[in-house]
């Protein structure tokens, strides 16, 4: 299939070679000219507008893929293939995009009858080069169509049509909220292993816990392959960014009146590792004074 | 009636001008001779040793009054007393012990006919010096020997005989876990505050909230205080120490499949509020760098 | 002064007759007609219809304190107001809003002139009639003309002018984000008690928590009040209901990167105990069943 | 090499069969003989007391393998063991006892020159089969002694040897806090699918997110057997059960002053399932009551 690729960030561009590896012709746009001559002499079409993008692509239908930031990036290449496409055409959102945007936008693009896919995509950048996990939102029946791509890209069994759109993105945000999770659970386990009497080899700890036991796991892995980089992480900060998905699945699990505390206090005590003080702690120390005489450490 | 006292700290000090306040007679005695002979410019009865303090005591019954260091100090002082004092014979641990250690001392003493009441008491230095809370655990009918004592030193309905030995220091223990949850509840509101778009007076916010409004209390109260003295807390580093009931509640709650996760949090953060950096985080921090590439702050 | 007052539910009456007691004409509209009559055989004067109120108040300036349900009523009746209003007129929001409507209608208002002051109130039905605790956010200049208003109906210190549009009801937000850790923390600390080996007096824990202690506070003498109705609480259903603020709190402080573990572990304990059954308990059942063998309870 | 098993559940049976698998020979005991003429029929050597097994092993050193109940069973059985075995013989516990049982068994056994190892198993039923994942504590010039079992039992690069006494049990305990937080967060992630608007087959979801999704995991696979079974798990209530090793991670976390509110929350969601109504939230309800006039739900 040709297919329109626009973003050769990370992502866009290691799913373009997959792309290719799998015999499917690429168009390729970014608003990075280099990325789009790299591209190109890996055997993509160039483009250097949107528009050469979309005249480019075969009619009946056209498939844009848009692997870019999620939020207004998203918004204005859709805004701009809305105005470049017809009817029956399909975009497929790549990106980490609000579910809600993308059940929105859907609706929006179905007014020219363009299909609209929303598909959450895991599996970080060597996934996407060699055999991704994708979850998809959007038209079933339209869906039949372009699923050959996710049938090329994906591992065997990694991808999966959710159901109506928004479903893909509501997938991978909630997938996010479980890693986060996830991340949070073992990390805290190697800091009791860290402050207890004993004296582990952390490296081998994950290599053992990922080899026969409950908790073996692609994280766990990626623990491992950490710990044989920096033996007790000593190079870097405990400081733990969030992009936006964590967030979304709490708000999302306030929204349903769900209880999720674990991935709810996996969010936060990243928020907590971002400051070196905090003002809640001077409050306690100052009440703990107030009330008992209890000392409180000056700055 | 006349009382040994025996350590006078901040509390057992502030306990005894109390007592006498209130027309008892007091013998003290404490490792630091200087607090005795204080004590004595006050109008007590001062002993250099416990045997001292308990030939100073009359016969039927001897009442004497433990403030001393939870564990080991109270451990040893306990174990003089259980040789000097007689069938009849009364101890009251006024201290922070272990409820399971009251238990216990109480069940040994019992063998020699001694009773001994655990005593939780709270209000800070303040309430010790001009009207404590205590809540109190032990024999029902000889409690009535010493309920005078109560009624004199606390607050009006600030007592309570709570039931056989431990329930006083298990239900102070408990009292110690609420508070630890509202501290931090309250420490909470004025982060988000802080972090706010607004510029709020947060000495105004205390006073407003402790006035009329559902959160009104006397830690309410103190956090005014508190800002009236700084009124941003930037003299302070916000180390949140913990004596022990707080962990203690934590561990009873585990014992008795309670979830109890807003004072297992207050907790938490507590003991996440000693440290700059944490191994939890750096594992974060790893493994985000590791699937996704994701940057992390070097050392 | 006149001030018309829109909505006569249990805060909006109460404080209507508060405003009386302080020798203030309440000129009352509410949707239903019996109220405005039950209010009028009090004093106040009667309007069937928002226009009517309007045109019962004085020039230079209209002042409206409407007390409705926060969202789509007060929206409405803003809107309305906003019809009828003239420059220099005051629109007092004492309602629940979120404070970025607050914000957005403060900006909407002042295009016409109207100065809207969004007002958060505290302190209950008991507060609004006898004296409330008010936080109110607004024009600093224009809030001297209604100043003695708070004076009279507010408990001493019980209001303050927190800065400009939002500003009242964010103050409000997180009271009541705090409120709920409070409570919480009190309720998971009796809890421990239920279980414990021993026997307590609930009513009389309360009372003497409340007397003397650290954690004394309107929540303990209203759980002192609640176990003298129903010693065990035998009656009720442990069923938390929750209204907004609480989750707006959280909401917030995840917006603004803050760590609020124990305000959002006490909303969603709020949420747990909405449902009888989890859907998170049964994965976690079956997980152990599958890995372990372990048994799991048959429906 | 000869290896005597004592304890034939669920896990030593298996695990018996695994060392016979791999040209062992078993001496094997439990209290039910049935079992013990079950695994005979298997070519293990039946013993029907412990001093029986005891006399079957070879001299120097006699290694026997403790796979009971933790506690008390394994008490006993250590004691009866002590009494029957010689200097240089060797006890490995392989159960899941507390790791502070171990360092203290370890001395007690020093005393007569017996060696200790505890060894912390994972991987379930069938890991004990076919390969499981084992965590080892003790003396490490003796470990080579006992080292071909453990690669002969265990998957590849599934076992580790840990550091000193205690050490293995210590890690088998985080491995499973580190197992309760990696199960919550996946439950969690699933209810907040079953409240949302979408439809989702959670079968197939489990089977994506096992495949090539960073959250690919055995209990992922586990969740995909699991809903395979029972697509909505309606025939199953969400009790969570918990043996002992999440708790002690959780005390032992807070012994160490380390925040693990991931793990911690895992085990208190926990407890929260057991049961249907809280006093807790009765209080909160209560609360809401007195001060709101909220209604509550009767019972």
């Amino acid at each position: 299939m040709k297919i329109g690729l626009i973003g050769l960030g990370k992502m866009g561009y290691n799913l373009s070679l997959n792309l290719m590896d799998n015999h499917h012709e690429v168009v390729a746009y970014d608003v990075n000219k280099e990325a789009v001559e790299k591209l190109s002499n890996e055997g993509a079409t160039g483009a250097f507008t949107v528009e050469e993008l979309v005249n480019e692509l075969p009619l009946s239908p056209k498939v844009v893929w848009i692997m870019v930031p999620a939020g207004e990036v998203t918004e204005n290449v859709i805004t701009e293939l809305k105005e470049l496409l017809s009817e029956g055409d399909i975009i497929i959102d790549g990106g980490n995009s609000n579910y809600k945007e993308s059940v929105r936008r859907a609706q929006d693009l179905q007014e020219k009858g363009i299909y609209f896919f929303d598909v959450g995509t895991s599996g970080g950048m060597e996934g996407a080069r060699n055999g991704a996990c994708t979850m998809i939102g959007g038209d079933a029946e339209v869906f039949r169509t372009i699923e050959p791509i996710f049938n090329d890209i994906c591992v065997e069994n990694g991808f999966m049509y959710a159901g109506k759109s928004g479903s893909g993105h509501f997938l991978k945000m909630v997938h996010n909220g479980v890693e986060y999770g996830m991340m949070q659970s073992i990390a805290e386990g190697f800091e009791v292993l860290e402050k207890s009497q004993f004296d582990f080899d952390y490296e081998a700890v994950a290599r053992v816990w990922n080899n026969g036991s409950v908790v073996r796991s692609w994280l766990m892995e990626l623990t491992e392959n950490a710990f044989s980089k920096d033996p007790k992480l000593d190079s870097i900060k405990g400081v733990m960014q969030s992009s936006g998905e964590g967030k979304w699945t709490v708000e999302t699990a306030l929204d349903l009146q769900t209880a999720t505390p674990v991935i709810a206090l996996s969010l936060m005590m990243r928020y907590r590792s971002l400051e070196e003080d905090t003002f809640t702690g001077k409050v306690v120390a100052a009440l703990r004074n107030e009330f008992g005489g209890h000392g409180v450490v000056n700055k």
